[in-house]
């Protein structure tokens, strides 16, 4: 395995496997991996000839009172986890590189980003979709993976990818889970026992309005509620939000039908956490 | 040499091109072409193993005042054209394949885009950067050519190219004129025969404006006034601009300095017109 912090040269490597007819699978990350990056990783690997992993916490999907500066890093762990499943470059490039002064390039999904996450923050998307644009163009991927777990950035990613013809097969992977049913997140190592325990109430709620809805239920503001309820009767959580989304915009749906994501996030004392479920409703 | 519609396909064509080896050179244009477009194909020929050439009048570059629905096209004459010259495949997509229902991904560049023609002409980049987005995803080219007589845009692109690390070398190619100095453009066949006659005024006042730098002035505000009341001494023209620029963030000049573009923006009668020079200034 290669740790490559160069940019042109990480081009110049997947140039050279691509002519060599070799498929690239790009995992993207922010270091700090559990088996959630993980399921990625294998996947990849057992997908294609080369996988590339990137490592890079990157600032501009961060607010300016969000825990950029404080996001967990090891990047001497990540790189054992990387090499024991076998991907052979691990890209962890500069910040000053990848934003060089004079930085003035954006790209911008304009639909379904303002909502759930991006109602709370507002810039967060159009740096993730930018900084996505950068990586995939220093990779050069065939195929990339991202987890469900962050969905309404999977579904933003795809409509990227979409409308800008990006040659990349985008796949997700399922949300992987402690056995209790947390979603995994490089976040949950600032939990207390205490907020551990009370983090549940987010997969837990999921779980019972997916129940409701399969036992028929469709009227999606009466299935809020009832979330934001769930949420609000654990002392320790404070609600972001709670939505059943269409999965094409991202748009709330007094009536449940389609392909939907139900999504919640919540603060576990001062920890922001997400999770979400997709269902189809007939 | 090939017609090709279907989006998919061009991509197809081009990555079993780049596994032979062969070098992609891309010219985009909106059609309808002149001897200025006719060099940036010739200089692609000469420069790579395949050149594509796009021809796709992009809508959202217009302003919801101006000419799109008139804007000049010729397809048959642009393909004999083209084919003289060796080009391989044009790419002549549908709008509605470009973009489709639901299309909501847009890349802009947030310097230098809201000054000179982006001040008239306010969404007009952001359609540039996201249409040659686009067209470099489905062609993807090693090389790609631009004329110099739309300054503003080439440096635009560059500055994308750069930001978002596409792999790609921007290749620009000096202004084609007339023999009297009128830069070619597609919109100047709307000139009637004393409109053209008085359109002269811009290249003649670019040239006066790069005489007296090299004689010495450096004073940004004199040049600008002496152009302004240069274009406003003409009576068919209608200045838009006059500006003299820093080419890094098209910045205008009180002190004239470093790499420049000198630039002018005028309807002559209901034509709007640009032509620019460029100056490297001790």
């Amino acid at each position: 395995m290669k740790l490559i912090s160069n940019i042109t040269k990480m081009q110049e490597i997947s140039e050279a496997r691509a002519l060599e007819k070799k498929r690239i699978g790009f995992v993207p990350t922010m270091g700090y991996l559990h088996q959630g990056h993980l399921q990625l990783v294998e996947k990849s690997v057992a997908d294609n000839e080369i996988t590339v992993a990137s490592v890079f916490v990157n600032p501009t999907q961060f607010g300016p009172e969000e825990d950029y500066d404080e996001y967990p890093r090891d990047l001497d762990r990540d790189l054992d986890l990387l090499q024991e499943r076998g991907v052979d470059y691990v890209l962890y490039p500069d910040v000053e590189d990848v934003y060089p002064e004079g930085f003035a390039t954006y790209v911008q999904v304009e639909k379904g980003t303002d909502v759930l996450c991006g109602r709370s923050r507002p810039n967060h998307f159009k740096g993730v979709t930018t900084v996505v644009s950068k990586l995939f163009n220093m990779v050069k991927p065939h195929r990339a993976y991202f987890g469900q777990k962050d969905g309404q950035q999977l579904l933003i990613i795809r409509r990227m990818v979409q409308d800008l013809n990006m040659d990349i097969e985008v796949v997700a992977c399922p949300t992987v889970r402690e056995e209790d049913g947390l979603a995994l997140s490089s976040r949950n190592k600032y939990l207390s026992p205490e907020e551990r325990e009370a983090a549940l109430i987010i997969y837990n709620t999921l779980q019972k309005t997916r129940e409701r809805i399969e036992e028929g239920e469709r009227d999606g503001w009466a299935l809020k509620k009832a979330m934001e309820e769930a949420i609000k009767a654990e002392p320790l959580a404070n609600l972001d939000y709670a939505s059943i989304v269409s999965r094409d915009y991202l748009q709330e749906l007094s009536r449940i039908e389609g392909p939907i994501m139900i999504a919640i996030a919540a603060f576990i004392g001062s920890t922001r956490l997400i999770d979400n479920v997709w269902l189809e409703v007939e």
